[in-house]
């Protein structure tokens, strides 16, 4: 009935369905660290002799070196990290080894190791965004003044400047740290000693263990704590919208990239060439970090739909909740890396990016407002005034301020000579000075403020 | 070329792809809101006059009588709701209204009106919660001592009590009420005066604004203000976890209402009768529970693929987040609604529960642990030991303290009389009397602690 | 309805979340169509008699003029639209209504009407699918030697022809097509008579109602019959996977809308102006289906999720399957009509392109594979001396073909003037005459073999 | 592997999200088959010598007997696996290695790779779908008469016989069958010739590669073979709805283990014990197979995502194609392989299924439709009669059979003792001999039906 290589049948089958190994191994220093607290606690309590709990100790400190030198060994018959790492201190305290699961399960077990490695992956996210953060505050104070075309429908709309740009960013990677923040304090608390499922009848002292795990409390009820992994959701939600973020950085850098645009020189540790095309740089890392957004969300998608409709309380379902977690983890912390490069190092065509905006009359909006504010022309009749003075500048070839102050009043009366103040570009991003605006003068007043936002993290 | 609907060709086509009336209608509350703050703050600033200003507060707020009494109309060519009250604010003032526009765009103007909607639907969803977890509450106390078996992997493993079993619901759906705070509280930043990307040139005061609207704050980024919807994203990231939570509890209503477990018969105005079958009550609601759980995920999917890769500023793709939003909030606060009163009507079978957790042998891991504790036996001993034990009352058809003193000192010496104390399913939960275990005492105690949260928030 | 023990009433919040009338009202017409091919079964059958089921026919003829003229009516306590029928039914004729629901269940009905609406909806797709097809096809004709830039990364790398660029959407289009006929052959298979999960009693005629119904066959297993919904899986998955190829034609239309691209003028009706900037074309329409993709997904998602894990036979989450397949539907009709229009009715600025096909050095590999065939030169060496090549070229400012030969030789001797044969744009894509290949010649063979196997469909 | 320009050296960044051959290098055996088919064309054709190619094959099998023996080396510098095997033929072979790339391009030689790849994976898929298929037929023959309860909403609702709930499930794999042969189909057709995008200026024979790689034909579109993913994503479809099956199953078997139910002793091999309660078997496979659907639907959401609104040709996002698939494909494999093992290895208990299907009144419907077939009564009165029927039996703590015929009787004057041959659980099942229903004699058809559908695949 089974060919290939379950050919000696359902046993074969079920050792490799069944064995977590292969992925939980990477959960070998969180699982020595639970049980170093575990082990203490028991000790102190008198539920473990001293001796054996000196034993246990030596022994876990030996394994983990073992570990650390060697990698973790992976015998599926041993099926997970845990039974793992407590089969090796069999063999090096012998049976006192048997009294280091007093009063555990590996329910929460596995529940306090995971979330101590999702916990890692956090503060590990949020220190690579503060590496985005930073590139970003340094180049966007570089470029308060550069100008570049503001793009709506990828269509030029109006001036902005680079800096106003790349602190658009910087608002929504802030908003990421505070979802990573948010998912640390709720996940601030420790699932041993829970048990299997409801509690245990030996005298535990949960905050002892609980604070030397660096928690902030033990969960308050056995049953949730065994079967919950929000805080992997909680991380991988987190991940996803910065990975949404990330994705929409490169695809401007993708775009900037390319030839008819040339807005952007990425920096050749970040992009491949070619043997044969020299000149070229293919922007290899920032499409990754695009496609890499897929994938997390996959992955966010991937346990959201494991989780539901699970009975109380652990199901096996719940040991696919690492995969994904360890896959996104992994490609999150390369893409933040792969961005913070690409914002440090990519060299800005300034002049072009300049270019491009002074093309596509995109100081049009500026002659309404004009024509708002100094003719006191309803909004939406400057609208249609300015209309035909794009129309007649786009006939003639030239840009709206090539437009004579005859051809404007032949348009209306009421334009004068003061309008040509406001059509260049520089005068357009100078006028954008509403708080939140693009402005030079606001955008370096938001660089010092990020900056202040950035020291009191 | 073209069949159908579409006869007249493209210019169908576009009228229906395009607009967005058929459902952003649903903003406008919001949306004259925003106007109506925006042309205050716009006289104050006099950028328009008092009298214009007049006009247009009184045409809009006969608008809003308007669409209170006889809804909105839907016009195609009108596009939006924006273009919808404008043209009928037009209207009512004449040209005055051409002034209200001033210093605004579509563009921050949607991003205000939908941040307010979602705002209102994450306060909805938190009181939705906090319903719930009254309701959690209320019975946990009731059934603070009444026993039930404790499943893992579906079997049954250990007594629990039903108190401790509904507030592990509790836990879960205050984590998920902080999620919305969390939302709440990230998305207090009001986007109007951002205008179409770049800032305005209009001496705005956004401070009297935001605050008028009941935000915190303006946003600090025009061009990440119109091209940011990480509120909506927020709010459906945690209402698919909140859906998640739902959904487990969901399942199991529906299983503990089948008749093999017959734990619960569901209230009458939750569940569907048969004219053929009186007797019978299908669990409706709960299952339309389970299967909005993955349409709320999908909604959440929808949103995160249609953002990715999304250069700035605004792009005509987000005109797609406002369904999956909608959506999704009509199912939550159905699903909070209907959970809300499965939980407080529902009769739970107390007798049948203790039934089934008498069955199965489910103090095992008491006589372990009494095997530990009275007896010094390491942990992996005791359960061999216990095995041996459950394997004879398995064999003679009685539960594990049917049997004699006599089995059990044939299996191992060390065992006597004091084991009897521990074998009922009462001695079982009260022995887990660790903290977050399912003893009366603790679950007493979890209720008066989850009183004590509650009045706080 | 209910009745007895129910006799409190369904609450308000079960009414709201049980209904289905909202949306399944728009099954009427199959409602209908079923119901008269069962009563005109049951009749032939001598399960009911002529007479009853002539009044049971003309009270359904005469529900379905009254549905087409006034709309259905939505009246919430009668829940789902085959209730609203009957309830009108019997309205019209009596108690003879009552004889109609003989020998089905709702779950064998609603299982019927929804597969009708999924088969019309799949062939209206094809429909839609072919639209495109034939637009790409002239379209393609009539660029089979317009020269642009291939791009890798979003980077030029080759000269290709338009008519090859767009003929490669029309494979993509074709594999879609393939799927929705898959799905069309799979779903060809009526329900209709397994009842409630078991099948019946009655000495029903399957054939006669499945063939009156244009289905192929009946279904083989009635509890799979009702509990299936792979016919709206596989709609929604091939409407995914062809949103998503309509995704990547609607990306490039706006990459190439772009001012610095400027490959293509958008068609008036299929775009939106601004007042403000008359010669401004936004590709709403194309960011919409970009857009639209995501929630096409999302749709796909929703129902995966809803559909694990539910056990046989019917479960009321299953009503959720409609709203995704409704929405989805509707996008991907708009969806496919939107880009069948911008692909007949854009106008390419082929000079344009042309220009920056030759930017870029992108007939590199042009001198490569001219080295390698002309003068036998490994390719990996004949790809270092073409870097040189380009190097010295960008150095000197010119285009390949801009260097000497003088130039050239002093990078390799073994290079001669022949070699300018080939550094043309024009010469690259008449070169490239592989089977499958861009070259003009290729392009027209392509064109007409798109042709037949159009005609053939 | 750059040189020039990049002097630096790619980044540890760059080289760790660049690099593919940590999971591309399980493409090497059919990147060797690509390349030996190649070589051998380019030799037939003239465009080599034959001793080059010669060299080549040579090299290549000795690389291929490496691979087989020593594992693929991973080092990160070499990118992938396509520069892993030629930068070791080089070693072998010297600078004839150089001229194997000639006239392709590593695009079309990884969709080649990837594309024979997702075929053997797709082959696979539809032999392990057999092997469940197989067993399937094979318990429902044996349990043809066996009776249970058929569950709506998870509430009994009336006799099933096993046979015919397992022969459900062999109907959707039946299609999930068909969902991979149509996804072979499609995928039919080879990319090797069509080089980086644009096909190629030699002289290649596209049909003798084709045939030679096991494919119908060459892809007709260049830019379309390198940028196509489909294959990939009609196998990640075709897996979702097979893993959403599964799941299904899944969840029954768990739900049928579970003491309340009782109903399936799963076999020793693919269920976990305890030391602790040796009695107990957790279904851990079971609940692994239905967590596997989550994940098996986050990998098609994955690509799915990652697809979107990409530009042609080929862009990097594209190699993340690969890890989801082959995650996918690993779980499948054992997903089916598990359920064929539960499906072949469990033991039913009957006696307990067909007591649970006498509990519960589930023959109602059978008085229904005997009132409507012998007393001629409108289906709708039928129903309102058993209702009372029903609750009568309930009130006396009977079965409907347990009723006596005075009873009966007193409910509905026209109810006579032949309605006692109604009443049973078996003659339940026997009436319901309508085609695909439930009656043993049906069931037995069926069972032959799906022998000779298997036969003729």
């Amino acid at each position: 009935m089974w060919g290939g290589r379950f050919a000696e049948g359902p046993s074969a089958i079920m050792r490799e369905i069944n064995a977590s190994i292969p992925f939980d191994k990477a959960l070998w220093r969180e699982d020595i660290s639970g049980s170093l607290a575990h082990v203490a606690m028991l000790a102190k309590q008198g539920i473990v002799s001293e001796g054996d709990a000196d034993a246990i100790i030596r022994g876990l400190n030996q394994i983990a070196e073992e570990y650390a030198r060697d990698g973790v060994p992976e015998n599926w018959d041993l099926e997970d990290i845990h039974m793992t790492v407590e089969s090796r201190l069999t063999e090096i305290v012998g049976p006192a080894a048997g009294r280091l699961h007093t009063a555990r399960s590996r329910n929460d077990q596995v529940a306090t190791d995971f979330r101590m490695w999702v916990r890692e992956a956090t503060r590990r996210a949020i220190g690579g965004v503060d590496t985005v953060l930073a590139a970003l505050v340094g180049r966007a104070d570089e470029h308060a003044g550069s100008i570049m075309p503001g793009f709506t429908h990828l269509q030029t709309a109006q001036p902005v400047t680079l800096g106003h740009h790349l602190l658009a960013y910087f608002e929504m990677l802030m908003r990421d740290r505070s979802r990573f923040a948010d998912a640390l304090a709720r996940m601030d608390e420790c699932p041993l000693g829970s048990a299997a499922l409801a509690g245990t009848g030996f005298d535990l002292d949960r905050e002892m263990t609980a604070h030397a795990l660096g928690f902030a409390r033990p969960t308050r009820n056995s049953l949730d704590a065994v079967s919950d992994r929000d805080f992997a959701l909680d991380y991988l939600m987190a991940a996803s919208q910065c990975s949404l973020h990330l994705s929409r950085l490169a695809e401007e850098f993708i775009i900037w990239a390319s030839q008819p645009f040339g807005f952007v020189k990425l920096p050749d540790t970040l992009s491949t060439g070619s043997s044969i095309m020299p000149q070229k740089r293919n922007p290899d890392a920032a499409e990754l970090v695009r496609g890499h957004a897929g994938r997390v969300i996959g992955c966010a998608t991937s346990l959201m739909i494991t989780m539901k409709g699970l009975p109380l309380a652990y199901s096996k379902d719940m040991q696919d909740d690492k995969p994904p977690v360890f896959e996104a983890a992994g490609l999150l912390d390369l893409s933040l890396a792969a961005m913070a490069g690409m914002v440090a190092d990519s060299g800005f065509d300034t002049a072009r990016m300049r270019k491009a905006a002074e093309a596509g009359h995109a100081t049009a909006t500026d002659l309404a407002d004009w024509l708002v504010r100094q003719a006191d022309i309803p909004f939406r009749e400057a609208h249609h005034i300015t209309g035909a003075a794009v129309k007649l500048a786009d006939q003639k070839g030239v840009a709206l301020d090539g437009l004579t102050i005859a051809d404007l009043k032949a348009i209306d009366e009421r334009i004068d000579e003061r309008v040509f103040d406001a059509l260049s570009v520089d005068a357009s991003v100078a006028a954008r000075a509403s708080y939140g605006g693009t402005a030079p003068v606001r955008v370096r007043e938001q660089v010092e403020d990020a900056r202040r936002r950035l020291e009191k993290i």
